[in-house]
C-alpha cells in the first residue's frame, strides 16, 4: 500500500479541493494518505463530506507558501511550510510520495533541500504533459515534455538522463508499452544542433531499452511523433508555454463566437462537442500533473488551477509510480548510462 | 529605383512562378529586376505572358542548387549556381537586393560567401514571420521571429544585435511605427534565463530607440505581446516549426471534416470563411518571406512553396527595404550598441 503525503495548503483552491480529492480517493482505493496543513481546518472539511478514516491522517503545520511568493526566500524563511513538512516526511520514510498543487518553484526547492538525487543523476527535471495529435493506434493523447524549467542549460549527459527518466515515467502513466523518446533539436539528422545535442543524441542512441527515435523538430511536438520529448529547461519551458498560449488563443476564439455573425454562431453551436474538447485541451495541465524526476522519491506537482478530480488523479499516479517501482527502474537505467 | 536580382531557378515552382512574379511586378512598379537562371527558358516564359521589358533583364547561368541538396557541398561545387551568381551580382554593385525561394541553407551560405557582414555584426540571422493573435489596435497580424536557424547558440551581444536588426526590419515591413521587441525567455523578470539572457536583456534595455519591452515567454509568442521576438537559432527554429506543426494539425482537422458526422460537416461548412483563414495562416510562410539580416545587402528568402503572389511580395519588400535605408539604419544602431 503506497503512502502519499498531500500538501493540503498549496493551490488556487486549497485546502477545499485538496481535501475533497483525498476524501474521494479514500473511498475508491487502498492508498494511505496524509494531509499536511492547518489541522483544524482540514478536519472540518473532512467531516463535511464522506471519507474513509482508515486511509487518511492529518499532520498539522503552521504556515504555507503562497503561489506568487519568491520560492527561494519562502523555503528559507518558512521552515514549517506545508510543502517543506511534506518533503521532510517523505525523506524520513513516513511516506513514499508527495503531491502538491502549490508554488512550483517551492515544490522543486523543497524536494532539492530534503531529498537526495538518485546516484549518478546530475540534475532533477520538471516534466509536463502536453496535448498533441496522435500518429499511431492506441497512442496516448498527451505527450510528456521534460525539462520544462527546473534547469536552464544542460550538458549532454543531463539530457540523456532526462530521456531515461521520461521514458520510465511515460511507461508508468500511459497505456503505451514502449513510449518513443525524441531529442528536441533544429534538425532530424544526428549531427545537428551543436556539440551538446550531438553528444546527447549519441548517448541516448546507446540505450536501446528506452525507445529512442532520434532527434525531433518543433513540428513533431504537435504531430505526436514522439511520446517523450527531451529538452533543456529553457527550450522546454518556452515550448510548453507556447502550447498553452496557442490553446488559450483557440479557446478564447471559441468563447468570442457569440459576438460574431449568425453564421459563425450557428457553426460553432454545431461544433460544440469538438469545441468542448478543445477547451479541455486548453486546460491540459490541470489533469496531467507534472512529475519532478531525478530524486530518490516520487513527487507529482499538480497545476495550481487543479480541482479535486485532477488532484485525485495526481495522487493515484504517484501511488502507481511507487507500486511500479519507477525509482529503482530509473536508477538501474542511469547506471547503464554511466 | 531599387534593383533586385531574383533567383529564377530556386523554389518548388521555379522557374514558372518566379518569372510570373517578376512579370507582374514589372507592370505595377518601377523596380528594376534581373532574373538569374537558364536564359532561354526564362525568355520563353516571359514571352508567354505580359511584362515591361524596360524593368526586366535576364542573366544566364549554368546550374541550380536543388531544394534537398546539401547546401555546403553544393555551394562549393556549383560555382555558377543561380543563387551564387545572384549573390555575386549584388556584391559587385550590379543590384541592391536578392530574392530567392530556393534552398535556404544555400541562400544563407551564398550571402555569407560573397557578402560582408555589417561592421560590428557578429552573426547573421534568418528571420521569419509567424501568425499570432493581436493585442492592440492596428497591430500587424504577423510577428517577426529571429534567429530561426542561421545560428545554434548565441552570445548576449549577438542576441542584442538580432533585436536591433529585427526592429529595423519590422518597422520597414509592418504598418506599426514602433514595433515591440521582446527577448524570448523562461521568465518575464530581467534576472531569468541564465547569464547570456540576463546580459542580452541588459544590452537591449540600453537601446531606447528599438522599443524593447523586456523578456517574453512562450505564451506571449501566441498572444502577440511582442512584434519582434529575439532568440538564438535553436530556440527560434523549434518555436517556428512548432507553430507550423500546430497550424498543419489544425488545417488537417478541417480537411478531415468530410469524414465526420453530419453535424460536424454542417458546422464546418458554416464556418468555412474562418476555416479558410486558418488554412491561409497554416501557409503563413509563403506570403511573409524570411529576411537574412546582418549583411551589407538585403536578402529575402521566400518559402520554397511560394507562388507568384508571394514572390512578388518578397520582391516589393526587398525594394522597400532598400528605399527605406534599412541597412544604414541597422549599421547606425549597431554602432550605438558597441
Amino acid at each position: 500500500m503506497p503512502r502519499v503525503v498531500v500538501d493540503a495548503m498549496g493551490g488556487d483552491f486549497a485546502p477545499e479541493e485538496m481535501v475533497r480529492a483525498v476524501s474521494q480517493v479514500s473511498l475508491e482505493s487502498d492508498i494511505q494518505m496524509v494531509l499536511v496543513g492547518h489541522a483544524e481546518q482540514i478536519q472540518a472539511l473532512l467531516d463535511a463530506g464522506e471519507y474513509n478514516p482508515e486511509l487518511i491522517s492529518v499532520r498539522h503545520c503552521g504556515s504555507v507558501i503562497g503561489m506568487s511568493e519568491d520560492p527561494r526566500e519562502a523555503i528559507r524563511a518558512k521552515k514549517d511550510a506545508s510543502i517543506s513538512v511534506a518533503a521532510r516526511m517523505v525523506a524520513l520514510g513516513e511516506a513514499d510520495a508527495m503531491v502538491s498543487a502549490g508554488n512550483t518553484g517551492a515544490c522543486v526547492l523543497a524536494a532539492a533541500k530534503h531529498w537526495k538525487l538518485l546516484a549518478g543523476i546530475r540534475k532533477a527535471a520538471l516534466a509536463s504533459v502536453f496535448p498533441r495529435q496522435t500518429e499511431y493506434e492506441g497512442q496516448d493523447q498527451l505527450g510528456l515534455l521534460l525539462d520544462v524549467g527546473a534547469t536552464i542549460r544542460c550538458e549532454a549527459v543531463e539530457l540523456a538522463q532526462f530521456g531515461v527518466m521520461g521514458s520510465a515515467y511515460a511507461r508508468c502513466i500511459s497505456k503505451v508499452a514502449s513510449p518513443r523518446v525524441g531529442l528536441l533539436n533544429m534538425g532530424a539528422e544526428a549531427n545537428k544542433g551543436g556539440d551538446v545535442l550531438v553528444e546527447a543524441n549519441r548517448l541516448l542512441a546507446g540505450l536501446p531499452a528506452i525507445g529512442f527515435i532520434g532527434n525531433v523538430e518543433g513540428h513533431d511536438v504537435a504531430t505526436g511523433h514522439a511520446d517523450v520529448v527531451v529538452a533543456e529547461g529553457l527550450l522546454g519551458n518556452v515550448v510548453l508555454k507556447l502550447l498553452e498560449g496557442v490553446a488559450e488563443v483557440a479557446s478564447s476564439l471559441a468563447n468570442n463566437a457569440a459576438h460574431e455573425s449568425w453564421r459563425w454562431r450557428f457553426g460553432m453551436a454545431m461544433l460544440s462537442p469538438g469545441i468542448e474538447r478543445m477547451r479541455t485541451l486548453a486546460d491540459f495541465q490541470t489533469y496531467g500533473g507534472a512529475p519532478i524526476l531525478g530524486f530518490e522519491h516520487v513527487c507529482i506537482k499538480a497545476h495550481g488551477r487543479s480541482r479535486s478530480g485532477a488532484i485525485g488523479n495526481a495522487i493515484k499516479v504517484s501511488a502507481k509510480a511507487v507500486r511500479d517501482g519507477i525509482i529503482p527502474d530509473i536508477a538501474q537505467k542511469i547506471a547503464e548510462l554511466r
